[in-house]
């Protein structure tokens, strides 16, 4: 597969999406072809299965929840991801196999989270994640001046605290495969550190 | 856990819920309290998954497919299974982990179905599996007198041939668990063994 992968990773609030359309940007300038895409939710039955799990009335059970994140992924990385990167696409995802091993693995006490997930991707692993990092109580003020709270969004802040130390730990166990921004700093600053990461890549 | 599990297993148009129908019956003359429930689809989250996975315009990959009847049956135990089992109720299931070794795992070539279901299910496995075993061509027969056929029943009969033989085997392999029973047999005489098979379990 000839094209680049590249997974936007990172607590609520910490501009993954802005981050996302500013390297989609910069890569359509040197003239490649780029699919922006989200976990989960990146197809149609993806929509699907994230309207299941994100209401915020819903009643899934942490097995469940985490079986269903696994189906659209298996979904997205078999009708969206590969046959990009099997074109020679540039594939940017918003979330992807950390935020299950964040959320479901350390957050939610599933002990077998990265089975799961091996499982549902076939093993395929980006070939960067940026992983986006921000204290939770302010990309929490962040993400609260959007629509209505979803169910995630609105679970407490220690769970949110544990969701971001699974993250760093992920970053730092294999450092060659991520690039850990302070998303604190000026959104242009950090474009920039992105676009270095990635024309090492192209 | 003091209630009785049951599965009935078995192919399109068995008669699965008709004899489900006749042992809930049965059994809630002598006393007991009965709990008729359904995979996929046995809770409101089920409900969606089903109809997610069962739409016959969907394009769902195989993968995507066992993740999601892995999730609906996750939920479902969970939820309803394992409360009614800890109230002492006897609990009848239209289709449980056999029919996802049998679908998914020899008719799809998932072949890993089998550490999938053991992941959704805990490990719990009925006290009996009723197999309703019958030559697919009848049975399609049978069920293409209902309504629409779903994209299960609208598969090739070969397809239904191996799902068939799968379900035969898993039987075989722990005789001990299943009741196997001819389905071409008299709906009374088949109520019958099923209500003998459950009279030494209550």
């Amino acid at each position: 597969m000839s094209g680049v992968f590249v997974a936007f990773e990172g607590g609520e609030g910490t501009g993954k999406s802005t981050q996302i359309a500013l390297a989609a940007a910069w890569a359509r300038e040197l003239g490649r072809t780029v699919v922006e895409t989200r976990e989960p939710g990146g197809t149609a039955l993806g929509v699907e299965l994230r309207g299941l799990v994100l209401d915020p009335d819903g009643q899934v059970t942490p097995r469940a929840e985490a079986l269903i994140y696994a189906a659209d992924r298996a979904h997205h990385v078999d009708t969206v991801i590969v046959p990009a990167l099997e074109r020679g696409d540039v594939v940017l995802t918003d979330r992807y196999v950390d935020s299950t091993l964040a959320y479901q693995g350390a957050g939610r006490g599933i002990s077998d989270a990265s089975t799961l997930t091996s499982w549902a991707t076939g093993g395929l692993l980006p070939h960067l994640t940026v992983l986006l990092d921000l204290p939770p109580a302010l990309g929490l003020a962040r993400a609260g001046q959007r629509a209505r709270l979803d169910r995630l969004e609105s679970a407490s802040l220690a769970f949110h605290e544990t969701v971001r130390e699974r993250f760093r730990e992920l970053a730092a166990a294999e450092p060659e495969r991520y690039l850990v921004l302070d998303a604190a700093r000026l959104v242009d600053d950090l474009a920039r550190d992105v676009q270095d990461a990635l024309t090492a890549l192209l």
